[in-house]
């Protein structure tokens, strides 16, 4: 079944390309074969990446953007990142309206991405889903984050454009600014302009672009003021992308740039199914409750643990992988 | 020299802890010694995080709050931790003003954490610093984390009690609202409760905490209105953390909790030291170019190659451990 899921996701089927993202989502070890036969087929799509607080108008600019892509004739994916729900383990965000209103459109192709608490797990995530958008051929992808964490941070870092978005008002605007997602952003949309404060924190955040920022590569981010749910200054924004794609491909840092994302998708992927092992070992083995017992009573400490899994339990581990290779193929290392 | 380290710690060196949390925070494997002999003194701090998006008072309430615990005589720790700074690898908020006016007070030791764009780095360096807090003797550690990204909400989600504060004006209140820290808190605070939309925000709060919430350990989640610029509410919300903290206590969910926390923990651990392992060893032998340029060309894939890694590099990685170990001591596993 799976054996054709890759095949049928090229072959257009978006049944098919649903099917592999709920594996994914749902860390199927099922997922891990499609996504091998899809992956030389990645690396057309143009990724743009969009975070900011809750409430600045992410979703609305998202809409908006992708009304000029689709009239451009351009394909579109979305990956919508909800933050984790520790306890339903569902998306709480997900802008259901959004997704309805582009829902009859075959052009745009929309995940919402909910998170299981797992480790490290919102990251590989996202790429995987962004690798499956890939292969299916869309021209452009947008992923858009929900707030300023390390994870986020970390997703909208690597895509080609970065793009924070900003909204007057929220009290302490410089403080809001420079909450870690100054550095990461290529544009900068203050959205909601006519609000109060809008001309202000446009100073200031120019202020602290000359300020703190020193890019190699050159780009001197741009500001854009919007009004998205009037639809007031996307085009200009859209444009800005187009210039800064433009600016990356005239210029070395793109090949750096997609090498650093090439290395850190890889370590995503790398870590999650490192753990995973290690997880699944020690809940078939029932040593989870001994190792607990043991940590909560102060037996013994976290980090020697650690060590002694890394040697006793890696051994039968690596044992049981390469048993595993040789028994598909005689595959070379 | 770290040989002392932790007996030094532990004896209330203030520059032995200093020491040790920076090689925590620039992750030096030499901090891992000290964190092993300090671990079985913790275990009798009182764990408070403390999130909510930038902007909405969180340092202010900190402050605030440290001056009741101080006054009734408890010895405070506290972790702020900022968001990543990708370019610069630095912390960039870091409440300054609010560090210096507790600095002379040597009951209250502070530490801003920066994180380094690490893989999955931000929880383990964090949890290391709380031990570390932990075994000096701190009756109280407050944990404070900026936005409401996975990570941060993991954080918290790992305190005894956690608090979420919010503020009114945010535009979306209720989206904000929604974003991924209403099922965490235990404790709701509404700063900034002079400004217009507060007791909208309050009942939609309720609402939205009586619809979606089912609590296995019983407890109502409080809401809290505060103006902490003047201190306002700030005697009651400490108050409603002693009021948890005794529901916890009488109450097997506690364990529970506690056991789930020192699983996260050890996970975190875990992933952390394997990863160095992996990381360092592909740097050692110039692997890293080849890798990523056969993926950058599609020669290969993430997935097959992490197997592939998985499979060969850890047989050495495994064999060098023990026999590290071997030489260390006689050890039993």
């Amino acid at each position: 079944m799976n054996k054709n899921l890759a095949k049928r996701i090229l072959e257009g089927d978006i049944r098919a390309a649903s099917r592999l993202m709920r594996d994914i989502d749902d860390r199927m070890p099922s997922a891990l074969e499609p996504l091998k036969e899809l992956y030389p087929k990645t690396g057309r799509a143009y990724i743009i990446g969009i975070t900011g607080p809750p409430g600045a108008g992410k979703s609305t600019i998202v809409d908006k953007m992708v009304d000029i892509f689709r009239k451009e004739g351009k394909s579109v994916g979305i990956v919508a990142v909800d933050p984790t729900s520790p306890f339903t383990g569902g998306a709480i965000l997900g802008d259901r309206i959004r997704m309805q209103r582009h829902a009859t459109d075959e052009g745009v192709f929309i995940r919402s991405l909910a998170t299981r608490g797992c480790l490290g797990g919102l990251s590989r995530s996202t790429q995987d889903i962004i690798n499956v958008m890939d292969a299916m051929g869309k021209d452009i992808i947008l992923v858009e984050t929900v707030g300023v964490g390390q994870d986020e941070v970390e997703i909208v870092n690597t895509a080609h454009t970065s793009i924070v978005i900003l909204v007057p008002g929220l009290g302490d605007d410089i403080q809001a600014i420079k909450a870690g997602i100054i550095e990461i952003g290529d544009l900068f949309v203050i959205n909601k302009a006519d609000r109060e404060g809008a001309d202000k924190m446009e100073r200031d955040l120019r202020m602290v672009l000359e300020m703190g920022r020193r890019r190699e590569n050159g780009w001197e981010p741009l500001i854009f003021k919007t009004e998205a749910t009037l639809g007031k200054g996307i085009f200009e924004l859209v444009y800005g992308i187009y210039r800064h794609k433009q600016a990356l491909e005239q210029n070395p840092e793109l090949e750096k740039k997609l090498r650093e994302r090439t290395k850190t998708t890889f370590l995503e992927i790398l870590e999650s199914e490192v753990m995973a092992h290690f997880i699944e070992k020690m809940e078939k083995e029932g040593r989870w409750e001994k190792i607990i017992d043991d940590l909560m009573n102060r037996r013994t400490d976290p980090y020697s643990v650690a060590e002694r899994i890394m040697a006793s339990e890696l051994v039968d581990l690596c044992t049981n992988i390469q048993k595993g290779q040789s028994n598909k193929e005689g595959g070379s290392p």
